[in-house]
């Protein structure tokens, strides 16, 4: 601790994120990007932008870009908030909606980055204990609170809420806003965009960071009435005004228009999910149900760290997270099919290693 | 104000940056940009840098870029973190560095995101009234205080304070970080980055977004000890791991690499401006001696706003900031001589016709 860090500089527990490798080649399962590369158009639309005009500062209200997913969405354009990754977009909104003196709720099982979130806005939380089966308890949230968070398909368990208790959850909550985080939800899961007209304090924030394969350019974004938008550009405003440069702006746009492309890539995501789930099944794996891009397994035999820490030597990147309740568990990142393929022979070979031993 | 808003949602003084017109084609002098275009090489990173690793999260921690300015700045990797712009940087260095009971110093003819940004953290500050030629007070910044922002050069002055001065506040105030924006200083302005090594408490930071030619792609960068980098590490951490995206980084390390083209375009805009403080001077204009890329100018007789009104009228783009004390100042960013030429022709146009009228 430096005699200079401010007391929340002193107090954050800053977010480890997934490995990005330096040191060789991995087959990379870790921090669930895309197998695939951007659209072709988008590489195009890149190269479009690499102009003298960036010596310009870029749209701070992304005009353009609001336009073409307001279309996709049939929301009004004002319904639209872009950041820097939906990181950037989380962090933004818990200052903007959640207060001091009262309790944020999110579940205990979760992504990661909410209780630094929570840390860094010095905000009260309260983690609602996920059932058994990893579901989330929904009834947990129809209780006083000062906001709430819920990535649907969960992370890392890869699990849908439906959309008929998400409902129920913002029907108790009117005063207060729900989030729900929608990172991975291309990938089968239930969208709740349809309900934003209905709800005014529902808000949906979503990344081209996954299922539009994106990671690298840092574009994500919320979804809500024109009210919970406008306090979102007030704390931008109030921190940095030109959050999304020109080329990602472009980049991002060319992404939404590619929709051929865009359902491809999931589709092929979620046939290689099934395969993989099949597999895994028949080598004595839990799997919970997932409709996302990554898969939670856990061996009926094998600890985790063991695997996870086999599969880094044999070049396989997973996630592990050495925390209670999901400590024998790995998050497993869908590659593409030859990805996969090498991650079940390695998982093959460190069973039969363990079993000889 | 919506009742879904945080207390400080509801606090805040957003910034309001300069207009990026959407309507017509201007000569844009209102902020700050570069009339060149990035260098050759950085278009061409950025092209080469549209593949399909896109699919991939970005360094998080820049690693090729900083070792790119440590070498530029004689630094160790260490002494250097990287943000989404220096707003960026700003934001988190306030939040890192200064604390709710204390208050902060900086000028009040000054960068008016500093005041933002205090309000977004609920921070107290003092306003260090600046002389009357609007040279910095310095001697205002030996008191006690929380930590210190001082914008060298100062915009939207233009002027420079002298390192020996910076080094007495750094003296006086050595367990409070003095945080000194070098935004401008390629302009000809005097880095201190030369006393990181003998005190602990500075940081200085700067952007590629104006002498690299660089506002659209959002790169800036604070330097400083070890100790104050940590620090804007692990607020970074608890807010957006990949504040930088992958061209972004490309752009960025080229620009640094083509120290050339650099210098080429700082040495012109320094002509152009030396020349336009010439011609201004013979139209009655009083000129505050600047070192950055843009003059803050007051004319003798005419009103600013006026001037600003009709300028706009006949398609050039200047600042005005209806502010106390600068309300009869124009901040005229140097484009290029062409750029100069307009804007000369067209000021001589409207004193001519109010003269006439």
């Amino acid at each position: 601790m430096s005699k200079y860090w401010s007391e929340i500089t002193k107090s954050v527990e800053p977010y480890v994120c997934g490995e990005q490798p330096k040191d060789k080649k991995y087959v990379k399962l870790n921090t669930n990007e895309s197998p695939y590369p951007p659209s072709p158009k988008v590489i195009e639309a890149i190269k479009n932008a690499a102009d003298e005009d960036l010596r310009l500062y870029p749209d701070p209200d992304c005009d353009k870009l609001r336009d073409v997913i307001s279309k996709y969405y049939g929301l009004n354009k004002n319904q639209i908030f872009i950041g820097n990754g939906s990181d950037e977009v989380l962090a933004m909104s818990f200052l903007t909606f959640f207060n001091k003196d009262e309790t944020i709720i999110f579940p205990d099982i979760s992504y990661s980055f909410y209780p630094v979130y929570a840390n860094l806005y010095n905000l009260n939380y309260k983690l609602a204990k996920l059932n058994e089966d990893f579901s989330i308890p929904f009834k947990e949230f129809l209780t006083e609170n000062g906001g709430i968070v819920i990535p649907n398909p969960n992370a890392p368990t890869g699990r849908c809420l439906e959309t008929k208790k998400i409902e129920e959850i913002l029907k108790y909550n009117q005063n207060k806003v729900v989030i729900i985080d929608e990172a991975y939800v291309d990938f089968g899961g239930n969208s709740v965009v349809g309900l934003i007209k209905n709800y005014a304090n529902l808000l949906v924030v979503q990344t081209l960071s996954k299922s539009r394969s994106l990671a690298g350019i840092r574009v994500g974004f919320a979804l809500g009435q024109e009210e919970l938008i406008n306090g979102l550009n007030r704390i931008k405003n109030s921190f940095n005004s030109y959050t999304v440069d020109r080329v990602s702006n472009a980049a991002a746009i060319a992404a939404f228009e590619d929709q051929d492309y865009f359902e491809k890539c999931v589709s092929k995501v979620i046939n290689t999910r099934e395969t993989t789930v099949n597999k895994l099944e028949k080598m004595d794996f839990n799997i919970i149900p997932s409709k996302s891009n990554f898969i939670f397994i856990s061996h009926a035999k094998y600890a985790a760290k063991e695997l996870f820490i086999k599969l880094r030597e044999k070049g396989v990147l997973v996630r592990y997270f050495n925390k209670d309740r999901i400590d024998n568990y790995l998050r497993v990142s869908i590659g593409s099919d030859e990805d996969m393929k090498f991650f079940i022979d390695k998982i093959k070979e460190i069973i039969d290693e363990i079993e000889r031993s």
